[in-house]
């Protein structure tokens, strides 16, 4: 099970530098968006983590060691999303925040139990088929209203509710 | 040929507003990009203009009373790149700058002897085939190295290099 | 009362203009921030409109003919804040969104009955003390969490709440 | 000379991590504004690299271990301008680009043979005065139009010309 690719961690490894280096990851929210650009929904990951636990996230993951940003967000789209999800990634890599999640509780609004990672946001229209694949269970399309209701942004641990609710502001669909 | 649509003006009050008030505008670069979204061209539009003089510029054009900015962005769009050239709208209406035309020289980089025009500016992929229509003579696909030459910029009247650089610099790709 | 000054309008000729064409606008939200630049407190201006209601808004008005972007916000935030409230204007003129009031309801989540009002909108670090002039009765600050509560929210009309709301989750603090 | 403190690296496990994740770094494009927040002049440090080259330089540095985005930006910001700068850290982590530097030449624009670094660039405004410290030699003011000669961007190795092109672009002020 050991990567031995150069760039690559092994668990070991990832484990070690996690603890001493923040991690680097992007964050991509999927969105479908009419021929005007606005966004009509949000797509929304169904996970089982780790410990059990059911809960909804963003497509997100680390930036391997030599590679963009914007290979780093398509691997994670398709990992996520499937082959066909036809993601469109931004034109310019001003992401539309920054989201640092720390270990500890109360430095940000972001919480990673396992490292200090700090994350580039994305908004990115899928066009094509969504299949999520690995450890996602299902892909929930969601109107920006129930993308931001209680009830949702509470089955997302971590932060990533605030993080939800940034994006859809920046899109102009906070309700 | 007086346009007497509600929202819509006269040539004459036309003129009598711009000298007034500031005009609300829209300006689109319209780009090419590969599958990880990175720019690999820039469209820019041959225009011949009233005093018959040949410049190059990005798809650009008023918004109008009651109509959304996205609304005008698509028009524009529409009417300078055609029917089926499938232009992605932002999903955010964050513009990548406000360029500012005015009508006297030197108050900003910009300038525009018929009015003092506020521009919000954004990149716009286009994926579809694009057929130039009214004014507009030819649409021409450069390289970004090509679109930031001495040469291309020059034919950009009015501050309008200025604004491609800063689009270029926008998504990386100001050589 | 009328003013003759090119490039400002009498009230009649407003009206008119309003009828016709999107008026451009600035809204600034003023905070405290502290030595890292994280926002601490947002300032909101407590104004009786002129049907006698009592409001709570961000600094705002009208770019003039023939003004900068800049020179529009520094007019509106010494007017509604005083002399001495030192206002950091960004450096640069993106703005964190583009809000957009229609005079009827539903077509954005905006609100303006008396005009279609585009506003470029921005947040503006205040270092010294606001003095609040002319219709503004009081400016009050409040906390993040504070400020994005539903009672101060149900106190700003016409969608200035979900402005509020964007600036917070711009600066990364929307709770 | 080891730093032992947990969350910093000895030199050997900088070299380790250096070659198998991406380093988080902040760059700070320090500024001066007039009161309505142009930018008026563009502070660039004079270096004296490991290899005696001299070279012209923003601020930047390295995220640390459970620091936050903005404390890095204060910390490198003092190191680099002295105690008294008075730096004006921006009040949302949006920056204004991301810049790549790859430890080969040409995937992207930049370019650092020790490291794959990402770095978060921002404009700060500095009020104070700045007096550099440690390894900077010098601090220069430049003119926009200066900052932008060919002279000076060929002192600024790794494709930090074009951050700093790509600064001056996001402010308005490319000449």
């Amino acid at each position: 099970m050991t990567d031995t690719t150069p760039g690559w961690l092994t668990r070991d490894d990832l484990e070690e530098a996690r603890a001493r280096m923040p991690v680097l990851y992007v964050e991509a929210v999927p969105v479908r968006v009419d021929d005007s650009g606005e966004v009509t929904s949000i797509g929304l990951l169904l996970r089982i983590g780790s410990d059990g636990a059911v809960s909804r996230s963003v497509v997100s993951g680390r930036v391997l060691h030599h590679e963009r940003v914007r290979d780093a967000l398509l691997r994670h789209l398709e990992k996520d999303l499937g082959p066909v999800a036809l993601p469109r990634v931004p034109a310019a890599l001003q992401p539309f925040t920054v989201a640092e999640y720390f270990p500890t509780l109360g430095d940000t609004p972001f919480h990673d139990p396992r490292q200090h990672a700090v994350s580039l946001a994305y908004i990115v229209p899928v066009a094509g088929d969504c299949r999520p694949r690995q450890d996602a269970l299902d892909l929930v399309w969601f109107s920006p209203e129930e993308a931001s209701s209680p009830m949702v942004l509470n089955e997302m641990p971590g932060g990533r509710g605030t993080l939800l609710r940034q994006a859809l502001a920046h899109v102009g669909r906070l309700s």
